[in-house]
């Protein structure tokens, strides 16, 4: 009966883990990072630390034999500008959150149940962030294999799961959000712009430092 | 508008590429065989033969980053006797017909449809081959992917399978079926009887060279 967070080392899966914690006993929750062929591995890092923090196991496992096309994965230049800007539709992988779903699913036992971070600042871009995507693979799983597929946040803002996260515990001082591979956040990109207006939104302290920590302001306007 | 064809190169899925290229020109049909850890690269070779022989594009993809526990990718002896006997069940791999489906995904481009050989007669073994998983799943998948599933032979018997697939010019005897590494199929693994038997209700004279070529009729009584 494990607890598997499929972890980014972002703030959504962050704040996920943080709250199946506060429900399960940690001997009973593990947290899984993919390496699909991403432009760095600094998300990954980002997830073992956040794992060892909150003392959970954590493991990476390689799935990139087959995903295509995308500026997360190519040499095409990352977006710039606010997440649900039409550019950022650069950044959509066809089949990625089916594809994690399958690997976290083949990873596990009968009787296990699997999470996902995904919130619904998200479904204007990503079609596969989306509540009926997600409620029809839960049927299909289920009813195959015996495992729950749950999304907590499939309703709420990414500000309000912030809030959520980080009133469970969640350690959002170890994530990392930002496309390119700096050694900060770069502060410029889609998710570094979404993940500003969060904590502001939110009314938490940004713990992040960023090259460029006013662009979000002109970005989201 | 990419048409293609998960291919084990087994008689399923070749039967299924056989019917595919009835109705659509070969230069849209393409097939991916997957490498998930399998015991031997028997079947993988035959899918290659398959495919030139029907002259349609092959690649190969590796996927076994997650999968685990199953006699199909360890070192537990491969059981024998009929497929349905309830000792098949040590085949099953958890998780594994939504990763395959999730990886031919992330191949395709909106708009493109994907094949599996599924049948009948893999649901009471197979939680993954029932009609419920495949439209639960392909609904996820059209709706976030725009990329349709097909199951052409998902109420259909093996044998039944085998007749329209001879019939549409399949190179049955290109396939492979066996779970054993050997020189030529040993007749005594489930899929070696399911095979056999398939050939034999289906009344098409069966071209496989079986180490022990009467075992499946004692083994289907």
């Amino acid at each position: 009966m494990t607890h598997w967070v499929v972890l980014s080392g972002g703030l959504d899966s962050t704040c996920a883990l943080a709250l199946v914690l506060v429900g399960h006993d940690k001997a009973y929750v593990r947290t899984v990072s993919f390496n699909y062929g991403q432009r760095h591995r600094k998300e990954v890092d980002a997830a073992k630390r956040v794992s060892d923090h909150v003392g959970v196991d954590h493991e990476v496992r390689y799935i990139g034999g087959t995903l295509h096309g995308s500026a997360l994965l190519s040499d095409v230049e990352v977006p710039h500008g606010h997440y649900a800007a039409s550019t950022m539709t650069q950044t959509v992988v066809q089949g990625r959150n089916l594809l994690f779903a399958a690997s976290a699913v083949a990873l596990t036992d009968p009787g296990d149940t699997i999470y996902f971070g995904v919130h619904a600042g998200d479904h204007p871009v990503y079609p596969d962030c989306r509540p009926d995507f997600w409620h029809d693979l839960g049927e299909a799983v289920a009813g195959a294999y015996e495992v729950l597929i749950e999304t907590p946040f499939i309703d709420k803002s990414k500000a309000d799961l912030l809030g959520i996260g980080v009133g469970a515990g969640a350690p959002v001082g170890l994530t990392w959000s930002c496309y390119e591979g700096g050694e900060q956040h770069c502060g410029r990109c889609g998710t570094c712009v979404e993940r500003a207006e969060a904590f502001y939104l939110a009314g938490i302290p940004d713990p992040t430092f960023y090259d460029d920590p006013d662009y979000w302001r002109q970005a989201v306007r």
